[in-house]
C-alpha cells in the first residue's frame, strides 16, 4: 500500500469543470459553497460533525506532483495551460465550519468554502468524503453510548471496516462520539486515544485446554485480566475455568483489578445473568462482564431491559459501518457568487421540494435557553445580518410559517457556530486533541433535551431561516417559475 | 493526513497474545489459520474475492519502526524482550488464497496462512479488513452489473464512501466486479483503470443561464459531451437546451460522438422515456441517456422493467457502501497446529451450530462440469488428499448427508483454487493488472448458472466436505461432548 498524497482524491468532473472555468476566464471568480445534509442517520434527531482536522490537513497539503500531472496529461483531456494552473495550485480561499464534535441538524451549513471557483470545486469531493464518513460514525457512537448509559463502550470494528481508513478514522470518530477506547492500535498511536483488548478464541485453542490458556493469560496479565469464556461452553466450561483462575490469583495474593470475563456468542442476557450468579457466589462481585457480538444501540437497550448483567460493551461491525445507515448524505452546493461588490445568491431548484437549497452567503446561529443551556433552535441567516440578545427574537418554521416562537430579551443566548479554518489560504485552525474533542462533544450532547436524544422517533430540533433569508429564497423561487 | 505505514493496523489483543505466546515459548509454533465467511452479501449465492494485492503489499511491508516501538512501550503493557521480537519482526510463513476476482462461496477457506503463531496472529486484522472490504464491493458491483445487463455501469461513490481508502479501494473492487470506469481520479491513477465524468449542477449555476453553461461545456468538450439536464427543469429546460446545443454542434459540422444527457433526479423511468422521444424527434437517436440518483441493482432492474431508456448507469452511495449489506463478515480461525510431525486439527465449537469451524490444514477444490464449464460444486478437503478426474467422484452435503451427487469419470474437471502468495516469507505472487483481474472475474461469473446469479433468492451452489474431512470433524465434535 503506497504512501498516499490525496490531491487526486477528487471526481474527474471537478477537473473537467476546472479546465472549463479556466477556458472561460472564470477560474478566479469567487464563490460560496455550503456543505449540509438532509437527513440524520439511523432516525436520530441530530448528528455529530467530525472530520474537520483531516479536512484541514488535506487542504493544507494540496499539491499536484509532477507524477500527478503526467498521469493527467495521459488522459488526453487536459491542455498544457490547465496543467500549469494545477502545477501552481494552492488553496487561497476561506473555509468556515462548526467545531468537531458539535451537535448539528439537517439543512444547515456545517462547512462553508469561500474561494475562487476552481479551488472550491476541486476540494468538494474530499471534503464530503471525510466529513460524511466521520460524522456518520461519530453520530452512531453517540447513539450506542446513549444506549449503554454509564457503561463503557469499546470500538472493536477494525476487521469489518470498509478498508484501512474506515477503521482508522472510524475509530477516531467513534471516540469523539462516545467510545471509551478502541482495539485499533494504529488509531491509538495516531490520535493518542486509549487502546484495549485481551485475547481471542485462538489463544484458548492454541493451548491443550481452556484452563491452561486462562492460566497462561492471567500469569502474563494479572492486571486487566478479562477472559473470553465462550470457546467451548460458556457456563459449563468457560466461567468455571475463569473462576478457578481467579481463585488461584487470589490464593497467590494478587490484587484482582479490572478483571472478569467476556461473552462473544450465545444469548447475552441469559448468559450474563447466569455468569453473574456464578461469579458472585464465588466472591467476585466486582468482576466485569463484558460482551461483544453483533451489538448496536437497539440490542444494548433491549439487553438492558431484560436485566443483562453486562457493564462493558465491545461494539464492532454495526458501529464501524453504521450498518443500518451506512452513508451520511452530506452534499456541497453552490450558494452564491461574488461579483466584486456583493454576493449574488444562487439556488438549485429540484423536482424534489426538500432538495431546494438555501441561497446566499450565510451564517449559522444557535439559540440557547439562557436558564437551562439547552438548544431552543438553530437559525440560518445571511452573513451580514446582526442579532442582539437584548432584543426580542421571533423564529418561524420555514415550511409551516405560522409556527412561530417568540423569545423575550435576555432569555436566550446566541452562538455563532462557524469557526474560521482557513483565511486567505492560510490555515488558522489548530485541531484540539481527539480526547478534547470527545469532551467537547459530551458537553454538546448535554445541550439537547432528552426527548431529542431518544433512539426511536425523537423530538425534532428546529432549524429556522431568518426573515431576510426566507424572503430571498421565496423571491428567487418566484422568479424562476 | 500523514503517510501511512500499516504495521500497527491491528487489534491490540493480537499484540497482547503475541507477547503471551513469546512468554510461554510458543511464538514459533507453526499454525494454520483459515479466512472464510458465512453469508454472501445482499442475498447473493456467491461472492467475488478481492483485495489480495493489497494484502500481499501489506505483509511484504510489515516493519515495526522505532516510532511504533516507542509508542507501544508507552502503553505500559509490553516488555523489552517482546519489543525486540517486534523490532526484528518479518513474516516468514506461507500464505495461499484464491485469485482475486474468483467466485467464492460461504464456509470455504478463501485464504490460508501457515506461519508461526505470532506472525499468523498479527496479520489477522488487516487481512480481514482488506479482504472483507474489497470482496464486499466487488460482489455488489457484480450484482449491479448483472442488473444493468449490457449497459455500462460507472462507479460514482467517492463522496459517500467511508473515508478515502473506502473510495480508493472501493473503486478498484467495483471495477473488478463489473464497473466500466470510476469518477475517482486517484483510483484511476493508482490502478490504471478508466476515469469518467462531465459536469455538476454547480457548472450550470455558475453561468448566467443553463444554455450558456451547456454551450460553454460543448465548446470545451465536443467529444464525450454529456450534459446534466436537471438543474432547473428537466423536460421544459434541460433537454430542450441540450438539443439546441447539439443542433449548434451539428451546424458547425462537429461529429457528435459519445454525447447525450444525464438525469440526476426525478422519476428516471418517466423522464428517460420523455427525453428519448425529444432526442429522437430532433434526430439524436444515438444520444446517450445516462442516469444517476440512488441507484442499485434493484432499482435498475425495476427501471428496465418499466422501459426506462437509460443505457449508462452512474452508481454511487449504494454501491460504494454496499448500503443494504455494508459488512462482509469474513472471519479468520485457527484450524490446525503443527507438532513437528503432523497437523493437529483445531476446531471452535459454538452455541450457534453454523459457527462450528472446519478443522485441519485444508485445500479448496472446485468441480466443473466438463461439457458446460459450469461449477458443479466446491469441495473442501484435507491438504494431503489426492483426487483423480479419471475416477468416479461422490459428493455429499455436510448437513444433509443423504443428499449425494455421483460424477462419472472424465465428466468433470477439478481445479485447485489456492494459489501461493508467500512461501517461507517470500512473496511469490505478482498481482495482475486490475483490468486483467476484471476480465478474469467476467470469466469466473460465466461459470455460474444463471439460476445462481438471480438477484433474489438464487439457487445455492454446493460446498461439500470430503469424506475424510467430514469424518475428522464429526470425530472431534464427538470427543468434545
Amino acid at each position: 500500500m503506497p504512501n498516499l498524497d490525496l490531491t487526486l482524491l477528487t471526481d474527474f468532473y471537478q477537473l473537467t469543470m476546472m479546465q472549463g472555468y479556466q477556458h472561460h476566464h472564470k477560474a478566479d471568480e469567487v464563490v460560496v459553497f455550503d456543505m449540509f445534509y438532509r437527513m440524520n442517520p439511523s432516525g436520530s434527531s441530530f448528528s455529530i460533525a467530525a472530520g474537520l482536522e483531516q479536512v484541514a490537513d488535506y487542504i493544507e497539503n494540496l499539491r499536484f506532483s509532477e507524477d500527478d500531472l503526467t498521469y493527467l496529461a495521459s488522459l488526453a483531456t487536459f491542455h498544457e495551460g490547465f496543467l500549469d494552473l494545477l502545477r501552481n495550485f494552492r488553496f487561497s480561499g476561506d473555509l468556515y465550519a462548526v467545531p468537531e464534535g458539535s451537535v448539528v441538524f439537517p439543512n444547515e451549513p456545517i462547512l462553508k468554502v469561500v474561494a475562487p471557483i476552481c479551488e472550491a470545486q476541486l476540494v468538494e469531493t474530499a471534503i464530503l468524503n471525510i466529513i460524511n464518513h466521520q460524522s456518520l460514525i461519530a453520530t452512531k457512537a453517540a447513539r450506542v453510548k446513549w444506549a449503554a448509559e454509564q457503561d463503557t463502550v469499546l470500538e472493536f470494528g477494525l476487521r469489518r471496516a470498509q478498508g484501512p481508513d474506515a477503521g482508522i478514522y472510524g475509530a477516531r470518530a467513534a471516540v469523539i462520539g462516545g467510545c471509551g477506547a478502541t482495539s485499533n492500535v494504529l488509531a491509538g498511536k495516531m490520535f493518542d486515544i486509549p487502546v484495549r483488548g485481551t485475547h481471542a478464541h485462538s489463544w484458548v485453542m492454541s493451548f491443550p485446554s481452556e484452563l491452561d490458556a486462562f492460566r497462561a493469560y492471567a500469569d502474563m496479565y494479572p492486571d486487566g485480566c478479562l477472559l473470553l469464556v465462550d470457546t467451548y461452553d460458556t457456563l459449563r466450561s468457560g466461567v468455571p475455568n475463569a473462576i478457578r483462575v481467579f481463585d488461584e490469583m487470589r490464593a497467590k495474593g494478587l490484587p484482582l483489578v479490572r478483571y472478569g470475563i467476556r461473552l462473544d456468542s450465545g444469548d447475552l442476557a441469559y448468559l450474563s445473568k447466569k455468569a453473574r450468579i456464578l461469579l458472585d457466589e464465588a466472591g467476585y462481585k466486582d468482576a466485569i462482564i463484558s460482551a461483544s457480538s453483533d451489538l448496536d444501540e437497539y440490542l444494548i437497550t433491549d439487553l438492558k431491559l431484560q436485566g443483562a448483567k453486562i457493564t462493558m460493551w465491545g461494539v464492532g461491525t454495526n458501529l464501524i459501518t453504521s450498518r443500518d445507515w451506512p452513508a451520511f448524505g452530506g452534499v456541497y452546493k453552490l450558494a452564491a457568487t461574488w461579483d466584486g461588490n456583493r454576493y449574488l445568491p444562487k439556488m438549485k431548484i429540484s423536482e424534489n421540494p426538500e432538495k431546494v437549497t438555501n441561497p446566499g452567503n450565510k451564517r449559522l446561529l444557535r439559540i440557547y435557553d439562557k436558564r437551562t443551556g439547552k438548544i431552543k433552535a438553530d437559525l440560518i441567516a445571511l452573513w451580514d445580518e446582526a442579532y442582539d440578545e437584548g432584543r426580542p427574537l421571533e423564529l418561524f418554521d420555514p415550511l409551516n410559517t405560522w409556527k412561530r416562537m417568540h423569545l423575550a430579551p435576555h432569555t436566550y443566548t446566541i452562538r455563532d457556530m462557524h469557526i474560521p479554518v482557513f483565511k486567505d489560504g492560510r490555515r488558522v485552525y489548530h485541531a484540539p486533541a481527539t480526547q478534547e474533542i470527545k469532551h467537547y462533544c459530551e458537553r454538546e450532547l448535554a445541550t439537547l433535551w432528552d426527548e431529542s436524544r431518544r433512539l426511536v422517533n425523537p423530538q425534532t430540533v428546529f432549524v429556522d431561516l431568518s426573515e431576510p433569508l426566507y424572503n430571498l429564497k421565496m423571491d428567487l423561487i418566484g422568479r424562476m417559475e
